[in-house]
């Protein structure tokens, strides 16, 4: 199961040089044929937007939703790195499209790493001929391996739909917030879409998945979504592509949410009776990416007044005396405050590895779910340091 | 030095059981002949509103901006404990008010601890005859020793204006953020204002002070800052007595800062060249708050990457070509990319207890800055567990 499960993919994973420890560090997703496909992209919010992601918005706009390959780095960022940065990522579309026989702007680019060192381009162009050499279509792991950084395990998926095939493989440890993290995934089907249906589809999978998951609240610099539609199964339903592409983007986040950086839980944080959807999900967000909620998190501690709190800062309509919050299945708080409850029951669910929180506001119909993490001193050890 | 150090103000602090370690947990601030002087006051702005904020707020409403005296408990926040809640603050204040022979109107409250619990008003009760009986002149150091929680000093002030003092006194070591934070002050003066002049005054000085100081981005339910003003050394000029309490609460914020739970260092950061000063301190508290930051503040690690990658999602003008970011005063980023710099000197920067961040976005003239501290694992076993 991989990103070259569809028909009509291959992909490649090597070592070039970036990662002085041996690992992989380049990767390529490409069509068989190396011909250009329907492509779409999502991208960061982050206005230090790294120069890949600049170069792959260009690419997408040139070429009108269409590209044959993508090339993609762990270990280093491009992200500020100014103009050269921006020819170095241009340089990576241009040699790989040289060895393909493709266009440069069909050609996009993806790194991810450290942030304002410039790419060692010598190693880099060095490697991308055997890269692109060693494409096959049961190379997908190696591909999906060769972009991890902090990543533990790498990360891939397929949804079998009806009649066509979605596969992925992302990234993805920390950093990881609103609106994308520093995330990278590639998504492959070989349904046929139009690049308008591609994107809207592609808009919608996100927004479910990767945007509703935060580790930190930090947003990175080089966060991409990529997906190649190359037709071979036919035309696909849009709104089945769109859930199809939904399923495999929140099976790529969830993966995401268990290899989180340091994290021992996984928490599920749902917030209903919101006046709006929205609402809801600024109320959720508000509540995982609060620092103490997170250490209570690590401590299984039942400490519920938090949560009030957050909730009272969200910047949504918020009634102290409405509000109820519930552990697994366990209310603690009703009506703003506290109720006798099976203090045992709480501790069981709080102890385990995924903890569902729930937070009824009791003023409208509004829900929204964030998937977060607990805060451990292993998160601070991993990220103390960069060096 | 301390909040009875301007005439005609006496304090109290004694230990009447709400916390089981023995240690003091009711303060009380008065005026010497339990008269009412002129009062103002700020409170959270957290929707969870805890009862004795919301009693408070009703009493200077009631009494036109007047009060006798403030009451104090720290090992109980009184939050989240809805109609109850409320009774058992008004019912502190009228326990005060009847020793003391004012009105209960003329009586603030304050509480600081954990949330979602009932007061014990048993103990409390039974506490506040001896509290009353012990206010002194020179108890200001009992008082200030009573509100503590997990501060592991007091925090008092004193400052000596041209013509008037102000004394004051304040807890607060965690949820620290933006509109104040698990912080209460009282602050005393012996100048004379009129309660509009001197809710000003307050509100300028806090916004100066207080909020300009986030620990962990978490805005507690009971943040309270009270000043009273008797009048014993006549008139003052409102431009000086603001100063004065700018300086005060500056004084106490700094405090705060400096005993932030588990930090090893305290960070200013300033922005500069923004577009706006509201810009420029949006950008200062977004990195200001940002995990991944203060892990690298931690770990003395000079990636300026991170810092680069928060001034990008604050929401606000950014041009990522034309930041820069300097660490003490050793410029490491100019025109968004890396520069050559002196590796030691930025080194030792980052090993002090002090920090300067401060990153120019070279678009205007903006200017903001936000106190903050490292993030640490001593902050998550402080945080992780309650009980």
């Amino acid at each position: 199961m991989s990103v070259t499960t569809p028909g009509g993919f291959v992909a490649a994973g090597t070592h070039c040089g970036i990662k002085d420890t041996g690992a992989t560090d380049l990767a390529l997703v490409a069509t068989s044929d190396a011909q250009p496909v329907t492509a779409a992209a999502v991208f960061t919010s982050n206005l230090a937007t790294a120069a890949p992601v600049q170069v792959s918005r260009q690419h997408l706009d040139v070429s009108g939703g269409r590209a044959a390959a993508v090339v993609l780095n762990s270990g280093n960022a491009n992200a500020a790195t100014g103009e050269s940065g921006r020819d170095d990522a241009e340089r990576m579309c241009a040699l790989v499209a040289a060895e393909l026989g493709c266009q440069a702007h069909e050609v996009l680019v993806c790194s991810t790493g450290l942030i304002g060192i410039p790419l060692p381009m010598a190693v880099i162009e060095g490697g991308i001929p055997s890269l692109v050499g060693a494409r096959a279509p049961d190379a997908g792991a190696d591909a999906a391996e060769a972009i991890r950084t902090t990543d533990t395990v790498r990360k891939e998926v397929v949804v079998e739909a009806d009649g066509f095939t979605v596969g992925g493989m992302a990234k993805g440890a920390a950093m990881l917030a609103p609106n994308m993290a520093t995330m990278l995934a590639v998504l492959t089907t070989d349904a046929a879409a139009e690049p308008d249906v591609l994107r809207a589809a592609l808009r919608i999978a996100v927004d479910a998945s990767f945007n509703a998951l935060s580790v930190d609240g930090c947003t990175s610099t080089n966060d991409t979504v990529i997906v190649l539609a190359n037709g071979r199964a036919g035309a696909a339903d849009p709104a089945r592509l769109g859930d199809a592409l939904a399923e495999a983007c929140t099976s790529l986040a969830s993966q995401m949410a268990e290899d989180a950086e340091g994290a021992t839980k996984v928490a599920r944080v749902r917030v209903t009776g919101a006046t709006s959807a929205e609402e809801a999900k600024r109320a959720a967000r508000k509540v995982a990416e609060s620092q103490l909620v997170k250490c209570s998190l690590f401590g299984a501690d039942p400490y519920w007044g938090r949560i009030v709190s957050e909730l009272g800062t969200a910047g949504v309509a918020f009634d102290p005396d409405r509000v109820e919050i519930t552990y697994g299945d366990v209310v603690v708080c009703a009506k703003g405050i506290a109720v006798a409850y099976d203090a045992d029951a709480v501790r069981v669910h709080l102890e385990g590895r995924r903890i569902e929180l729930h937070a009824d506001l009791g003023l409208g119909n509004g829900e929204g779910t964030i998937l977060t993490n607990d805060l451990t001193p292993a998160y601070i050890d991993e990220n103390m340091r960069t060096s």
